[in-house]
């Protein structure tokens, strides 16, 4: 072995392992149930436009309040609500 | 310095910083979008039931594949879709 690939050998050997895991994106709501689903009966519906969180970040879930504009800001993501109308 | 502390301290130096920063829920989908909206009008939906992603892993995106059974297992999340239902 040359002196640089054995440094390069060595160096390898005293990091740390990094492992980067796939990531939950539900950090908070509702974790006590096993699957979060929600159901909309459209008939019901009260307003004519009603908007439903997909970031798991609104303080309103399951409807959307706007917080995924903040998840979007300091991630780079690109997220928003589904939008139900009546017409 | 003893030695043992000199060794932490260039073991410190010699890592990589690792810098954990919040994570893009969706990876995948129509990224040349600013922001990802659906619109659905309940009054042309189809089927009796109807279940609209928010894993953002559906092949069918915006509706639910059935995909976040897989990613609720990869990572301990627990999201799952919102159903719409005529009735
Ligand atoms: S707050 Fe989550 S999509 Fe708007
Ligand atoms: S596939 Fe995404 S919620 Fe079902």
């Amino acid at each position: 072995l040359s002196s640089s690939s054995y440094g390069v050998l060595r160096s390898r050997r005293s990091r740390p392992v990094v492992v980067v895991k796939a990531e939950a994106i539900n950090p908070e709501i509702r974790k006590s149930e096993e699957k979060v689903v929600d159901s909309v009966v459209v008939t019901e519906l009260s307003k004519p436009v009603t908007a439903y969180c997909r970031c798991w970040r609104s303080r309103a879930f399951p409807l959307c309040d706007g917080t995924h504009v903040k998840h979007n800001k300091a991630t780079g993501d690109n997220v928003g609500p589904l939008v139900l109308k009546k017409q």
